[in-house]
């Protein structure tokens, strides 16, 4: 008997989960969450129609999906006036980041993304050997000009960025995004994260391009469409890069249901607006909340409000720590100085006053 | 604008769906299969309270499922009497073999398998730049003592076994098992693949070991518990080896939907154990219709039966043809000698009662 050989990167690797899920701390804490705003799912729940789906499709649930996810690959092409060859479908947008790293990353490739960005990027950047470098949020925003100054300097293989941005809600335009793209340094590809934008304003998107094979857009059906569980993101990209995610992914990794929920979500356009119109609504509560509490919500187009509770890190964690206690799922940002602030996602009227019944107390906890 | 920079080894690897779905043949066809007996799903079913179950967690699929997958490892625990630590849950065998490929294989780690064993193993040991040595089948079995001895010969990393095997039906004794467990070459990891361990008579596995740092016994829902759609596979091994699978995978990978149908299906024992029986009846049913029809089946203890067509691979590959055109789903061994082969799922009555139909006529027309 002898130990496996671990590949060193694996050796070197730490077994982590990038982002700790509330059921643990339920766990540790021997007692449910009342709220559950911290994930950023959607507690408006899924458009009916997907829901039934799902359970029309349970089952037949004895057979594999198709491995081609054909059907949604199809519709998401109609959807958004693209080939069906310009589209991957994977286990949320986490799974295809996994991929385009695996695809892109040798050793020491190099990597840039914002400093308190999406960590579960950064996972996979480890996981593949790449080498990352981050650029400071400027405004408590991402900063494009940064960003593609910093991949031009290291001459990056791959550039991640955030529109509307998570954690901090911020967004750009689309004719900053538009000149983002223009820019990407040769040899680089932009991965644009847009997991929030069907709650920002119309046009915060660039136009799709599928000839230019340096950018890919993900996108999922985990947030606006309020299927976080169902693990169905996709990617939309020039056939060439599309099609070498057939190389490495897993090609029987998407649940027959999900894919039959999703269907059904995307044809339910109406239930999308109207989860838009609730979103909107909550942040202008949690907003109002934030305030009364004498802090400062920060402007958002996303499912989430962040707000900037005035003072250090350890003062916002031990904020998070108190609304926790009190059965309110929230989380923060994880670096400085957006560690200042604590992160709030919409919720029902319901959700939003137990947040407002809590936060009082929570503040005067850690006076 | 200048093409993304692959990885050497991604520019080198083929752009494949390792098996292709019976989806994409439908579509080429235009026409749905009448049975579908090529995959070894189980056209049983799973349990209705498994089916109840993902139906009722369908309107919390706004919710992420639990990264740490506890309740099912700790179910999972209870049931194989290991700890919760020995459990690792993944999208499919087919993913959790990508993430201990990727655990194990660096460029040019030696890799051992059966020639014609499971493609999808081989599939990602490419994608992981594993350098694959194969060993030929023994009496359309796989062969423990030529396995393990490729492997010290090569100095292997990685060793897979199905037991029982597929696509030949066959399989090993505990006894032979736990022989080859005991012999595995010092700084290998044996990865004894047992998804139709359930179908095999009872003893069929050794006993679970989990001090053994070179063992990794992998499972599934989708054979016997009918649920290859949910996407639910679990490894059981050393807690070392299972942890560093923390390092690699996609935490948030698995559909929440498809956690709580297989909690249902793994309390449902009385189920499985109906399957089981119904399953071996169709085995034998299955041997009378090829008997009937001149051709030799293969003995099986698993969900399908493999059945000597007396030619060679042409022969086997134009019967499957016909049978496709004829409506009925089924599949075959890839390599020589085993490609005298077809493979038929278990099926229902009425699935059986069309390949009954079908077979003679596809016969006729090749003859």
């Amino acid at each position: 008997m002898k130990a496996p050989r671990y590949t060193d990167l694996v050796t070197r690797l730490p077994a982590i989960v990038p982002f700790v899920g509330p059921e643990t701390q339920e766990r540790a804490r021997g007692a449910k969450f009342a709220a559950r705003l911290g994930a950023n799912e959607s507690v408006f729940a899924a458009s009916p129609k997907a829901i039934a789906a799902m359970q029309a499709a349970a089952p037949d649930i004895w057979m594999y999906a198709d491995p081609e996810n054909y059907d949604l690959k199809q519709a998401l092409a109609a959807h958004h006036g693209v080939g069906v060859e310009n589209i991957v479908v994977g286990a949320g947008i986490d799974g295809l980041l996994g991929g385009l790293c695996r695809m892109l990353l040798g050793d020491g490739a190099r990597v840039v993304t914002s400093h308190g960005a999406y960590p579960t990027f950064n996972f996979h950047v480890a996981g593949y050997a790449g080498q990352l470098h981050t650029v400071p949020y400027l405004h408590d925003a991402e900063d494009p000009k940064g960003v593609l100054d910093m991949a031009e300097k290291v001459d990056a293989s791959l550039i991640y960025f955030a529109n509307p941005d998570n954690p901090m809600g911020s967004f750009h335009t689309a004719d900053v995004m538009q000149n983002m793209i223009d820019n990407v340094p040769a040899g680089a590809v932009l991965c644009l994260d847009e997991a929030y934008v069907e709650f920002a304003p119309k046009g915060t998107a660039p136009l799709l391009d599928i000839e230019n094979p340096n950018i890919i857009r993900m996108r999922t059906f985990s947030k606006a469409y309020g299927m976080a569980g169902a693990r169905v993101g996709y990617a939309i990209g020039a056939a060439g890069l599309i099609a070498a995610f057939d190389k490495v992914r897993n090609h029987y990794e998407m649940n027959r249901a999900a894919i039959a929920g999703t269907l059904a979500a995307l044809e339910d356009q109406g239930y999308l607006e109207q989860i838009v119109q609730k979103v909107t609504a909550a942040r202008g509560r949690i907003g109002d909340i934030a305030r009364e509490n004498g802090l400062s919500p920060l402007p958002s187009v996303t499912n989430f409000v962040t707000i900037d509770c005035g003072r250090d890190g350890d003062y916002a964690k031990a904020l998070v720590g108190e609304m926790l206690a009190r059965g309110v799922f929230i989380r923060m940002p994880f670096v400085a100085p957006q560690n200042r602030c604590i992160r709030v996602s919409a919720g029902r009227s319901q959700d939003l006053d137990l947040f407002a019944a809590a936060l009082p107390a929570a503040l005067e906890a850690i006076k």
